[in-house]
């Protein structure tokens, strides 16, 4: 197996060789040419409101605290004590004044540098051993970080997603789940599955019921028009992003079925309107940042998916579940509501991905056509091997 | 490591070189030029009576379904949507009319053509698409495939054990019961444990007190020349089949102890005789096909195993208990007397193979001699290694 | 990955590059210089009190049979029978008259002489066919071995640990309890974290309870002066043996806080004095054999730690408690109280080795300065890397 050679193969409009799902230093590849490069998504700053809340993210064999510091900042560390490498947080999430390694307390601040570092020689240069950052970037309260020594451009990620975030006002949100899932699939297919509805009519009978459209059966041209007046009335983002070259972001609004308030089994609203929002009419906005960013939004609550390589073979998906900050679980929504439409969803998602990659593990497996409906999905595995392409 | 060196060092007569047992390599080798080039037994037709019914078969990366067709035909294909690469049955059992990919709902007739892919543009060629096939053998109601290309030769096979089978009826036979093994065991340590009796007195007093000479210590030379006649006048086969060059199957027909009646813990009979038998007097039928079907019937029951190797440490084995098509369970066959015998004798087996992997992983192994009563295990042995030398 | 490279960029004085701790390639390096090579720490006499009592030692791929002969011999055996490999003894320790393979019932005599192998041909030379062995040393009651061709010295360690030993009469002495532990850390971290007190201030509030000095913050100078002199008058050996070049034992006496008898939680006595001593007044005797062998002794118990790697990022760690002959539970001593102050201790460092190597996994590890405390880490790294080098 030669990374180059399978790159050099590789027929766009068809899905790829079994050893891009399967091959391990396809996997090495991609995390050096598009993990460890690209702006992640890390989370969102309502998990960590208060200055030193933290919470982990396992990124392979790293592990990165993203912490709040005092004046609204946030930082983010790699897990490993610069004096012999010793996990500092243990817990997946916490709050602490300082970051203290639990094998010899050496002390660090939450920004990182390194405070007391007892009975070290009166030569030893503190300075030295801060520990080992990674670049943040904050945008509408959502956390991205990038692995690499130089972390790329921000700013077109930033012009593309926050006009869409402003009104749901996610700083100051609630968290209201979390919940993640370990997939038995490369994470490609978990990302394809993602970008294509030609599966929706056969697998998600919940999201057709609410979204116009899904099945792919039903024209909804008329009513898009109708509905982006009505939103761009109310202040609200329509604008369609598209992923072209040199770009990872995709967003857009899109209605629901007439009549359907929000993401959810009856179709009725499951919270209050969040942030800005004054009513349950603002659709459902969808965004996407590669390589592991999905989000999908109604007027009443946020769900976002962070995906993350385990292995070739393994991937982990974690959702998140943000309501208004004000709304009150019981009162204003009860939990279950809230995140069953996903669950179910994701669920589906999960299993279809998992079959995809039982499938492509064959060695009767060939690359086949995608169908017209799957552009999108041709989009990011052309945005996939050309990472690959020029990173390597 | 080199497979090449091993097969050179290889000297008939003694236990295998470590690497043979416990290196991918050696396995990928054996897969490739044993396992996806001869037949492999796959289970048989009564498990599939109906047109629709199916069953997988896994076998390492791939997943083949053993369908039954409209007209008593038995169809093999890879379980692999041309599509995306799906796995389109996701049951190891059922019955469907027609192969749906649950991804993207492309329809597949049960010989593998595809029907439908919706969606698809006008210049699409829906007969480039069809199920990936393997190559499918019945014979009496036993279903081989082949994963080469060109399947080699069937004949010899057929015609060994077409004569054992017949009286069994196979095809109008009932399943009782199928039982999965996961063994941590190399495969050709099963295979050789079940190619000599060597073990037997120490290790299977209920096989023993069931097959006269299995401890090695009877003679029964008189009682076969007797039996053998018996057999012939009722028209049952009788002529051994040894595994010599160019062949891959063994046969053969040998007497119970006197007094016994079946494959029982007390040596009773356990149902009623099995097919075109009259009596519970035909002996225990001895079928083996290289690499990886074993069966032993006895006039009321037929016990088959089949055996697949996972990888060089992991082997998977199926036993499955075939009843006459009108035997009752609780009236003319209990379930548990019925599977006891080989659940017990194949239980044991399989303790001893994984001891013996055990050992063999030391550094302190090394090759040792096989006694002359284990003969049939050089003849296995020597076939492995002839299979890699003109197969590499 | 090269491991000359790495031995060439070794630093002393700062923590090992990641790859020492997380390669197989390097353990795989380590197991041949270090661990079949050097002496190990198998056990002790008293496990094994009758001729014919047996326990199993699994180091990697080989398992050692340790048996007790018929005059007080101790033997050690490869458990890979000389016919086809079976392992030979299946329980993790019992008894036996002989040793007998359960495969094909080969016999062997405690000292390994194949003693019969039934069926085999005229011409079989059974002395050839003997049990292959491992190099044994018993020294005062603890079992060593050799997996070494031909086996280092051993009397610089016998000279250095037997008057330690001596007074104890581990021979005769009763084994109160044996426990094992499965640590995510590389066998290293789990030798580096018992070779320094650095950690012990913040991590083991229990053990500097009963340890003056542990801390690192009293000066015990005065104390160490006065006990000393007690011991030598006693006949209790005091003499400092620090790994030099050449060696691999460390050997110390060091005193209990003013008032603690034991190590026990609350100080006081757990049991009778053991073998010759007399009373409570011995305080603890430390000894370390690199690679594998810990042991910590007070009055009336001793405490042994044996270190085995399973792989770079596993590494078994088994506890055995000692007591006097003639100590009664429920009389003279209680499991409980025997046992928590180990346990606990232990459990702690195994978290903290857990925590340090999840940390070093991380991308974002580097060398780090030693402290000046941790001069005896740095001792056990540099024969380490003392040994890849000349062994290689």
């Amino acid at each position: 197996m030669n990374v180059n050679e399978l790159i050099c193969n590789y027929k766009s409009g068809y899905s790829l060789e079994q050893a891009f799902y399967t091959n391990e230093e396809v996997m090495a590849a991609e995390w050096k040419t598009i993990f460890q490069k690209h702006w992640l998504f890390a989370g969102n700053t309502a998990q960590i409101p208060k200055a030193g809340d933290y919470f982990l993210y396992h990124l392979q064999s790293d592990t990165v605290i993203i912490i709040r510091g005092n004046n609204e900042d946030v930082f983010a560390h790699y897990n490993t004590c610069t004096h012999r490498g010793s996990a500092i947080c243990l817990e997946e999430k916490g709050h602490t004044a300082k970051l203290i390694c639990p094998y010899h307390q050496w002390v660090f601040d939450k920004d990182g540098t390194l405070l007391n570092a007892r009975m070290m020689p009166d030569d030893f240069c503190k300075e030295h051993y801060n520990l080992r950052s990674v670049h943040v970037n904050v945008v509408e309260g959502l956390i991205f970080i990038s692995l690499a020594k130089e972390a790329p451009d921000f700013s077109k990620i930033e012009k593309s997603i926050a006009p869409y975030l402003r009104p749901y006002q996610i700083n100051t949100s609630k968290v209201a789940c979390i919940k993640k899932y370990t997939l038995q699939a490369n994470w490609k297919l978990v990302a394809e599955n993602f970008r294509e509805c030609y599966h929706c009519g056969g697998a998600h009978p919940e999201y057709c019921s609410a979204v116009i459209g899904a099945n792919l059966r039903e024209d909804t041209s008329e009513l898009e028009m109708d509905k982006r007046k009505t939103w761009s009335e109310n202040g609200l983002a329509t604008q369609l992003v598209e992923v072209i070259p040199g770009t990872t972001t995709y967003a857009i609004r899109y209605p629901l079925r007439p009549g359907i308030e929000s993401y959810s089994v009856d179709g009725k609203k499951v919270s209050i309107p969040m942030g800005l929002h004054k009513n349950h009419d603002a659709g459902v906005v969808g965004l996407v940042n590669y390589p592991n960013f999905w989000m999908d939004a109604v007027s009443d609550y946020i769900w976002t998916m962070r995906v993350t390589p385990i292995d070739a073979a393994t991937t982990d998906v974690e959702f998140c579940w943000l309501v208004d900050a004000n709304a009150l679980e019981g009162k204003d929504y009860e939990l279950q509501r809230l995140t069953e439409f996903w669950e179910i969803t994701g669920e589906q998602d999960g299993k279809l991905c998992e079959n995809n990659f039982k499938g492509i593990r064959s060695n009767a497996y060939k690359p086949g056509p995608y169908a017209p409906v799957e552009d999108q999905v041709v989009n990011f595995v052309d945005w996939c091997v050309e990472q690959l392409k020029t990173g390597l």
